[in-house]
């Protein structure tokens, strides 16, 4: 059993990770923190908690964490996610609030209480992870493992050369990779392959109220074809702690660009350097079929328990 | 009475500081935070502690915050400050520890339990506030007032550019003079005005108990004549909060250089754009001899208390 | 008949480029410029004098130009192409100095003398071509076309974000990316595919003297095997002139960011940027077969012509 | 006899440097070049042609130079030196054109043809000056001496840190400030004390001829009072090599920064650093009286010439 603390910026593909883990039997989540991102943290912990009682998980805390970037105006992906952050996918609205607290405080706790024992998993932009570096270094030392949905060591999405989790606060991205631990980058070398295709889509339709979440999500996302469709990326962080052996993954330097006119928020990637020291494991390539396989068995073992 | 909660990094300049507020009778001090900067922090907060029970504070908390910058690897000050950050003063060392906790949450429950009654003075790198201003940002609201001593719109100290407790840490600058309030700016256009002249000097002399702080501090931090001597910077904030009519102060814009190669940390004002909105409130002349004639008094009181 | 201006910093690749030229019957080189880059000035010279007579270039002018960058520390590449700039090719001294002036007049009055109909090659760092476009900026009209062999779209050489040829000298690249024209960029994501395989290798032994220059060029430049081996980065910009149709294009917006911490001369490449107005035109991908029946055909009417 | 050659953008201050030069027998102007600065190059030109009749210049080549700065968009001052760029001057047009050629090659041949015999005067962007040390290192030597009006080491005019020539082309000033000469560098920190009072106004009135351009020159480039008035920066420069007593000058280290984001063009200056190798000679005081003493002996003088 291995647990995890989700913190996401739910988002599309937010949704689609969280319900992966909570489909997943040897995974338990711990806790869910929310940031500003994909869109604004008030819909972000919104829909944080509507998918805590759509997804049925019961206790889990979900807390609020920063509104925005550490420096930067706020970058937002609503013309991707939609202005409530879920596409098309229409939740009902939670019926409990988020517990106090901030996600910084949260994140530095529940990490002290149980060192060695949490695998932190961070799918929007890195402000709180970097908040909770700076106010306590430990967490480095008492997180069981640290995987991000992030950067790219080829390309950028929101613009040429940086991912949107990264664009969004590259100060904090800059932070979180120095910070001492050995980052898992699962980044859009291989989200971008993890798409959902028609085929996949077939699978998801069959899932009751599940595919409710599911299927109006996916394809508010982009378009979905026999051999293309939408990445789901952030699900790629989930199933690397399910089975790391879907990925290749190598380790690498990454630097996180901060002071480029064009190239702010980019993860350098120096895979050469990394005998000199490597700060980062990084995926360059997935096992699409696996990770269907593994993905679609979670959604169908959480439909049948979600009716 | 004027409550202050002081946000510092002792620092020499620190303990006179710290040295005036205990010695004014309309300032409460309602708390210390303590900052890596001149020293480290582990140094800074000793420091703290030991002035708290040296300058005879009572119960008001000392709680340590940052180690260190933001995103910048630690710059001290140690040439100036001495390894133990006290120069060549010696205090016995505290009995007490500091209380638990971390000062940018304590920055936060302070200012949020008594919204618009505390003023925030920080005499060191801006590491704390910034943390705090983005994990509540309403902290911005609930103070009385924002003083710093910190940047210059003229010149530098620690290099050309920059100003010491600017350049430590740029980014927390650069996120604290856009976060919404007036920061009151006494820069070394006026703190280098502050100095501690022989005439100065003789004055303490005879203060008693004080006087082994005050004179070993002021006299290994740079030389003593009839017209210099070294500047208590970290005094004029303090001295601002006590009696604004001392300084004359200008608005205006001002921006903190994060991206420059031989400028970062530089506090770039702005006088002419200041009537599209400033943002600051800059300090440019101190008058010098009342200057003294407050501090002094001041010491004088503290020192008929402490004996 | 084409008629190119070759500004280069032989370099191995650089002298294959320019057999690949002498080779060919539909081009006509007009002249041949030097840069520091590679190697130093005064070896990229003697080099580019050396390789007219061997060659057998005729009277066709050598003249050198930019010593180093613009703004920027020279950067060398001297573990790639040895101390003689030609690895292990030996070629015989140069009998004759080179021209009179300097490369930034010549390239000027070159372009002047014939507007539309030359083509100029850049196949070093672009610190002669930036100041020409500074000092005349016509030659932006005046040349036929305009082609290089640097930066990429997906990764460095030099570092992980920059090709060596505009990391270099990121300025003049930034300066002549902005110049106005229509770059053809043959960037590493095409040259990288144009490798000396076992092959090829076996194609070039049997060239009589030009065999000399280029077995020993190409195998001392990298690990030649069957499916593997040294790239000629610089043949594929003459390549382009010959026949364009050897590689797919696409037109694209290309910045080159000078302010990167990490990513200095990245050629950041927005193809969906292009219908707002490109500024290049990016070569994606080589046919690699007919690349090289081009070359060697070329190379192999050269050897018949030099013995 | 000093000889002087002079790259300028007249320019208000530009016109009066130059009538500085024509008055003082001990000067002799070798040559003009012009660069885009305060107006166009069109204009600069333009106006520096008429000034060479206006003033009785004879046969001084007048040699046009770059338009624009090496990276950056143009940066122009037409609300301080009005459309034409001498204010309310009106000058009669030039009569004879230009001389052919480029600044930047009357520059290098003019220095490499009397090496340490001329001295260079630049009152403009140094774009021809860092053209001239890239495309010619060597004039760094053959110059008897450098002589600049730009920076400053305590403010900028154009904005709070940079001076408008080192702003209109901050990379040209680096590669300039870099090139391996003391630069003398007349600052706004005396520029500023140059003024025009009524009274140095009320000298320039009985001229004769040449009040009509020193007037209302004067006059429309800022408001003449007992105590104040417009600073004629550019005049500072020429006057330095009339007599450097004038002014104090401290050896400095003096950097251009580029990278900033409210500080590109600024003059970053360390006193301290000099010792370890100072790259120019900074003028931190000007004798302001007798610097109007030797400006208006020579304005007499030239008046006395003009009729």
């Amino acid at each position: 059993m291995t647990k995890l603390l989700i913190d996401c910026d739910p988002g599309i593909d937010d949704a689609l990770a969280l319900a992966l883990a909570a489909g997943s039997p040897s995974l338990e989540i711990v806790g869910i923190t929310t940031v500003g991102g994909n869109v604004d943290l008030s819909l972000t912990t919104a829909n944080a908690l509507a998918l805590r009682e759509f997804l049925d998980l019961g206790e889990v805390p979900v807390v609020a964490g920063s509104p925005g970037a550490l420096l930067r105006h706020d970058v937002r992906a609503t013309t991707v996610h939609g202005s409530s952050g879920l596409g098309d996918a229409v939740l009902p609205p939670a019926t409990r609030p988020a517990e106090d607290g901030h996600a910084v405080d949260f994140i530095i706790e529940t990490l002290r209480a149980a060192p060695g024992e949490i695998t932190l998993v961070a799918i929007g932009p890195l402000t709180n992870i970097a908040l909770a570096v700076r106010k306590e270094p430990r967490v480095v030392e008492w997180a069981r493992d640290f995987v991000i949905m992030g950067g790219s060591y080829t390309r950028g999405n929101t613009n040429p050369a940086a991912e949107f989790n990264m664009l969004a606060d590259p100060e904090a991205a800059a932070i979180v990779f120095e910070a001492g631990w050995s980052v898992k980058m699962l980044g859009l070398d291989v989200t971008l392959t993890a798409l959902v295709t028609s085929d996949v889509l077939e699978r998801m339709r069959p899932l009751g109220r599940l595919s409710d979440l599911l299927v109006p999500a996916a394809t508010s996302y982009g378009v979905v074809t026999a051999e293309g469709g939408p990445a789901i990326h952030d699900a790629c962080a989930v199933a690397y702690v399910l089975d790391a052996s879907l990925f290749t993954c190598v380790p690498a330097v990454v630097r996180v660009e901060t002071a480029g006119r064009y190239t702010s928020g980019m993860t350098v990637t120096d895979f050469k350097a990394a005998d000199r020291g490597a700060n980062a494991l990084v995926a360059t390539s997935l096992d699409v079929k696996r990770f269907w396989d593994v993905v679609l068995d979670a959604y169908t073992r959480l439909a049948a328990r979600l009716g």
